[in-house]
């Protein structure tokens, strides 16, 4: 999918665990293809203590979400999951640049020690955040998914593939 | 114990885990009792990875550190256990305003994210901050588990029902 | 305009500078009015290093903004300058609630300061925040200016009034 | 400079005060070069409260640090005074990305509201933040100008033609 | 004063501009010689925008106010004014420890561009942080002067001797 | 180890879970033996969620790392575990002084909290704050052992000793 001429700073990853997608992913989504020609959406296998939806669950909701936003955005990303070192998966991939999304109130620490690290393991590929836009601020997966399993509505902050796939979750749960 | 007459914006909820409850919760809902004709304080059943006294005991603790407060406070207080999302137990228990201690060390990003996540969820209903009092700026029912099961004094920390409790379930937990 | 009976916890001050007057600061004074009975709009007189407009001048446009976003929050709120000390200025207007509002990027270190400093002067008057809304976060009277006097627009941003004092003040300031 | 088929997406503005340039910005443009194909050093004609160094001097002093700085760098970065709004800058340099550099300790308030007021008024320019690397998280043009003004050796902190500028600027002020 | 065998490793410099000194910062000198043997408060001459208090009269109210306090720590701790660089006042003093104090407010960007700058300028002297007891949280020399100058109390906040001082300088401003 | 007429301000405390021991950690070691005679690293055997090594491996890690490293520092520290409560731990080893490592990411929340309750179980004791010098901003054993898990190289990250002990451990991990 990678164009042939494509050069490594022109090839963006952006992982995550995307447990599920939100609106604010998909933001920082659209944004990044205006940084790079082609962007990797990574999936994290290891997403932590007990996700709720597999990663095969997790990149195929990130690929319908990308179909239903339309446009250029979807002919310039793909997803992949990953189990791999970040920079180590940034390296197969022929990309030297990272995006992460930024909000007022990221997990900075996090972030930033996560940011340092990578930059003495791999100098050569950047990390750029960008900061999600005012309207997604707020959004995170995992208020997306307490919500959800106490009855709310999460129709603003979630892509529509997202939105019936968590329906399905909850209802099997509660089986 | 509501009162007949009164306003949807005049009823507080003060919503939190209360595990226990401690001298920084009491100041706070001291401090809203101010701010509101009559304050819910809501004792969220689900209070993550195993909370140290359950539900029923939290909301009685509550009861009875009230109590032992005595005044005006108790009188315009309840003490109600949730499990629904907070913005539907605000809405059945007809209230507008939602209380949240606020310290210099708050988790921020736990705080924001849920006020924006829950101003799009109701935006009729408004959530409001209440600095903590410089003594109980450091206060938290984390700390106070953490120094009680290792024998150092929370006196000062908590409400006298308590550290009664909390003596009686160390003594069980050793059992 | 403040009813006979109205209760001192019942009437709540909004201090600030409002050279001039955003949209985030109408934000706050529209959900305050829902958290008191009755919003005084303090406006300090000493607003620093040269502010752009005088306070009388930034007076009458929180009066005229309020009045064009009509009402019942105009009919609640009233506006007046204050240059003592604000919790003396409370005092005298028989008020026992400070607003404040709170973005994710406050100046902490200054509301948390200035809040308990406050709160030992006078500890019977509390002080809220409010947060500003998600759209409302960014927007900041130091901003507005620099943008305006750049001749950038900041239609979004401000009320009306406050956009065609801005763009008399500019024109005098370049004569 | 800019090469004919330059994509408005590949052109970077990285604005700024630079008074002086120090190795955290030389860091930061070298980098950023990585993700555009062309930097448009910014310098802010309006640099707050009596720069150090006229918007003249400034200006020639990042040019020269790159020409000392060597490479590919230098070639595909070039340096402007602008003393009109970011934003229209951007579009008259036909850039839609705004480089900023984040620090660990950065004014976020400051950056964030910047952002967020340049994300409404020009949506379609990107600001993308990089993190300083970690031996430049301290360095900052202020301690620069206060440790050289009381005597102190700033030579890791600064590029080799500043250091000379600096010494002859403080010479002539003594005088 | 020093004592003759004294250690660099004993000796601590505790700057700052102390104008005028508080109890916040009593509380951190206080807490600072039971780190170190032999305290030094550096009252910077340089201190900033207008101090209220020349030089002389901050040195003089930090020593009367030690006096005040009575006991141990005055005897080990003396003040000096400086204007050099931080870095060359220690060495000249023998001193390789620099004292902070640290609030959960403090303006961090600042403490620690500092602190970094420093420590790559005389690696061998250490700065350690102090934080602030719960009841010196929120208490600053820019809002005590602000709270005094606006007619409020600031007997809490600051030791005797500063107390009558203020009451001096500002009837000494008005006249 | 301890010399005999030691004086209890001189024996300073640096506790932690040291799972495993960073070269983060022996920066901060390295500079608090210059603040103090005697260092004691209290190793917690409760270390949270299930370390990596046992606190036996973590002590003896942090002991071969400090032989490794050489000269003064080792022959002023030891090693401990300690399971009580920390201002427990630091009496019974008439500390009183206890040393936290304090970087522009830290998580200020749990240090402040921890530090201000502290404050209050003992008055007599303090906390002082290191700065890690910025080459350590970024390192932390959390990220050693993902980096490691993963097949990252982490040999600049941590003391020689340490390395050796994580290829056994994963290599055992593995099996």
């Amino acid at each position: 999918m990678v164009k042939k001429t494509i050069d490594p700073d022109r090839i963006g990853i952006y992982p995550g665990t995307f447990d599920p997608v939100t609106q604010g992913h998909m933001d920082i989504i659209r944004r990044a293809t205006r940084i790079v020609d082609h962007l990797i959406v990574g999936v994290a296998i290891n997403a932590g203590k007990g996700p709720m939806f597999s990663v095969e669950e997790r990149c195929e909701l990130v690929r319908e979400s990308l179909k239903a936003s339309g446009g250029d955005v979807a002919a310039r990303t793909e997803v992949k999951p990953f189990g791999s070192l970040l920079m180590h998966f940034a390296e197969e991939n022929r990309s030297s640049v990272i995006v992460r999304g930024l909000r007022a109130v990221s997990d900075f620490e996090y972030e930033f020690q996560m940011t340092g690290m990578n930059a003495r393991l791999a100098p050569n590929i950047e990390t750029v955040f960008l900061m999600a836009s005012d309207k997604q601020q707020f959004v995170s997966s995992r208020f997306v998914k307490e919500i959800a399993r106490l009855g709310g509505s999460v129709t603003e902050f979630v892509p529509a593939p997202v939105l019936q796939a968590l329906q399905q979750k909850l209802a099997q749960e509660k089986e």
